[in-house]
C-alpha cells in the first residue's frame, strides 16, 4: 500500500524496555504503534523516511547496557532501537535529497516511519541492480568494516594462512572471499553444520568447522593449522581469541572486529595467552568502519565489480516484519541467524 | 692479575641446575669452577673470550622453564647460562677479530673464558669514551628495544600521554627519556619509593607511583591520567595491562615488551578488558630488538651524541663478581635491582 504523503498513518515501533544484563530476551523489547503524520514540518531542512531493512548487528547489544565505554550512546529507555538500515524518502525539505531518493545511515530507528532532523549520516543509494537490503551488510557498515580490517590492517600477502570466527555471519563470510581473491588458505569457525556447509561450498573457504563440535579448541586450530595462522580477523574474543594467540605466527596479525562471546558476560573471560603477543611479535588492532570511511567510494565500488563478477557472493537471513525484529536480534546471540540477520520492514 | 695466553687456568661458571616452576631461586643455579686453556685451536676461525659483563634479563626467566615457545631454546642443566655479555678478545683465529677487542653480544656464557666458534653474533665495541657495561643495557639489547619500540611502533606526537611499567628498569628509564625528548607526558611505575624518586628527579619523568601503594590500579591510572593514556610501554602485562585497557584513549597504541609479572606463574592471569582493544581501536604490538637489528648503527649514533649532550642518562645496578650473578638475577623478579642489572666479572 502506498504512503500518501500529508496523511496521518499508524507507526509501529519496536521499543527498547530497559537496561539489562546477560543475554538479551525478546521481552527486553516490545511493538507497539504510535501515529505519524506523513509530512516534516513547513520550511525545515527535515526528511520523512519510510524504513525499508533493518540491519541487526552484535553491537547493538552493547547499546543495551546502563554503561557504555566511552564514545558510545546507550539506548534510551521507552525509545525505539536505532541501528543501521535502508529508507526512502517520503517527503523532504532538504536540498540535498528528494522525494523517492533510497537512503542508508546508522541512525535508523526501528520504527516504520520517521522525520529526521540530522541528515548528515544520510548516504544516497545510486545504484539499483542490487537488492537494496545490501546496504545493511555486503554494502554497508560491515562490508566496510571486512573490507577496510582486511586490506588495511591485514596487510595480507597471497598464501598466508588465515582463520575468521564467526564465519558466516554478516563480516566474516565477506572475509572469508576477500582472503580467497588475495590467494590465502582460509579457515573459518562456525556454530552448526548447515553454516560450515555453507563457508565451504558458497563462500569457497578452504575449509571450516563447527567450534560446537570442538571440545579443545587448541587442538583444531593445530589439525586446520599445522604451520599456523598468520591472519585471525576475530568476530568473538574469549575462549577462540586465546586458543588462536597459541597457534599464531611470528609477525601475525589480529584484527579485532568484534567479541560477540563477551557482550552477555557479567565478567569478561580472561585471555590467558597474551605472552604469544610478545613472543611472537603479534600485532593485534581493534578497527571500526568509522576510521576508514574516506574509503568508502573506493569500496563500494570495487565491491558493486565483484558482485557483478560473481567473485563475491553473500548470504542474507531475512525476517519480515518489523514485528519480528526482537526475535531477529535476540537470535544473533544465540547463532540463530544464517548469513547477515536483516529485518524487512517495507519493500518498497 | 692479566691473563696469559697459553695458560690453563681456573675457569669460574653459573651452572642451571634444572627446570622448575614458579619463582626463581639462587638454588636453581650453582657456581662451579673447570679449567681452561687460554688458546684458540690451531687453525681454526675460533676467538677466545673473556668475560666482562653480563646482562641480567627478565627473558632468561623463560628459557629456564621445559617448555619454551617456538623460536626459542632454553637453557641445558648442567651447562652455564647464557646471555647478554661484554668480553675481551684474549686469543683469535678469526680474521674479523684481533686480540684486545672489546665485543659484545647475545651469546655470553655465564663463566670467566669462552672459547666461541660461532662470531656473527659478536659486535665490535669501536667507543671507548662510555662505560663498556653500557653494551649491556643503554647502548645493547634493552636500550635497542626501547628505542624501536618506542619509535619504529609508537610513532608518538608531542603532547601525548605516555605510560611506562617497570618504569626504572633496563628498557623502561630509557623509554620515559625518549618520551620526555619528544615531548610527551610521561608517567611511570615502579616498585618502591627510591625507583620513584629515580624516575622524578634523575630521568624526569612528569610523575611516577609505587604500583606496591596502590590497591586499585585502576583508580591510580585515573589519577594519573584523567584524560586517558595515548601509549603504553608494557614491560610487565597482568593486571598492570588490563588496568591500562581501560585507561587508553582511542587510537591508543601498546607496545608489549615484556610482562614481567607473568613469567613465574603456572597459569598467566586472565587479561579481561579486552574489548577495549575494539571500542577503542586500541593497537598492540609485540616486538623484539631482533626485528629492528638493522637499525642498530643509527640507534648507536644517536644514543651516544644523547649521551655526550646529558640528554639521556642511564642507571646500573652492578653486582660485583661472577659468583653474585644467581642472587643478582634472581633479584630481577623480586624487583630487588635499581636501574639495569649487571654482573661485573672482569673490569679488563
Amino acid at each position: 500500500m502506498a504512503s500518501v504523503v500529508g496523511e496521518e498513518v499508524s507507526n509501529k515501533q519496536v521499543i527498547f524496555k530497559d537496561y539489562f544484563t546477560g543475554f538479551p530476551k525478546e521481552s527486553d523489547m516490545y511493538v507497539t504503534t504510535s501515529t505519524i503524520k506523513l509530512k516534516v514540518p513547513e520550511g525545515s531542512n527535515a526528511v520523512l523516511l519510510k524504513n525499508l531493512y533493518l540491519s541487526c548487528d552484535p553491537y547493538m547489544r552493547i547499546l543495551m547496557q546502563r554503561v557504555v565505554p566511552n564514545g558510545l550512546f546507550n539506548y534510551t529507555p521507552g525509545s525505539p532501537l536505532i541501528g543501521y538500515g535502508v529508507a526512502k524518502v517520503l517527503d523532504c525539505g532538504h536540498p540535498d535529497f528528494k522525494v523517492g531518493d533510497l537512503v542508508w545511515g546508522p541512525n535508523t530507528r526501528w520504527e516504520e516511519y520517521k522525520v529526521i532532523m540530522e541528515t548528515e549520516s544520510l548516504k544516497k543509494i545510486k545504484h539499483s541492480n542490487v537488492s537494496f537490503s545490501y546496504y545493511t551488510g555486503l554494502l554497508g557498515m560491515p562490508g566496510m568494516t571486512a573490507y577496510a580490517g582486511f586490506h588495511e590492517f591485514c596487510s595480507l600477502k597471497k598464501g598466508e594462512y588465515v582463520f575468521v570466527s564467526a564465519a558466516s555471519g554478516a563480516i566474516g563470510q565477506l572475509v572469508g572471499q576477500f582472503a580467497k581473491l588475495c590467494g590465502c588458505y582460509v579457515v573459518g569457525s562456525a556454530g552448526s553444520k548447515e553454516k560450515v556447509d555453507l563457508l565451504k561450498h558458497k563462500f569457497g573457504f578452504d575449509d571450516a568447522f563447527n567450534y560446537n563440535e570442538e571440545h579443545d579448541l587448541d587442538a583444531a586450530l593445530k589439525r586446520y593449522f599445522p604451520e599456523g595462522i598468520d591472519i585471525y580477523f576475530d568476530n568473538v574474543g574469549g575462549k577462540t581469541l586465546d586458543a588462536v594467540l597459541l597457534n599464531m605466527r611470528t609477525h601475525g596479525r589480529v584484527a579485532v572486529c568484534g567479541m560477540i562471546s563477551q557482550y552477555n558476560l557479567d565478567q569478561p573471560k580472561g585471555i590467558k595467552n597474551m605472552m604469544h603477543i610478545m613472543f611472537k611479535r603479534i600485532h593485534v588492532k581493534g578497527f571500526s568502519f568509522h576510521d576508514y570511511r574516506h574509503l568508502y567510494p573506493k569500496f563500494l565500488d570495487t565491491l558493486l565489480h565483484y558482485i557483478k563478477e560473481r567473485k563475491i557472493v553473500y548470504e542474507e537471513d531475512i525476517a519480515e516484519g518489523l514485528e519480528s525484529g526482537p526475535a531477529a536480534l535476540v537470535g544473533l546471540f544465540k547463532g540463530r541467524n544464517i548469513g547477515k540477520q536483516v529485518v524487512v520492514v517495507a519493500r518498497e
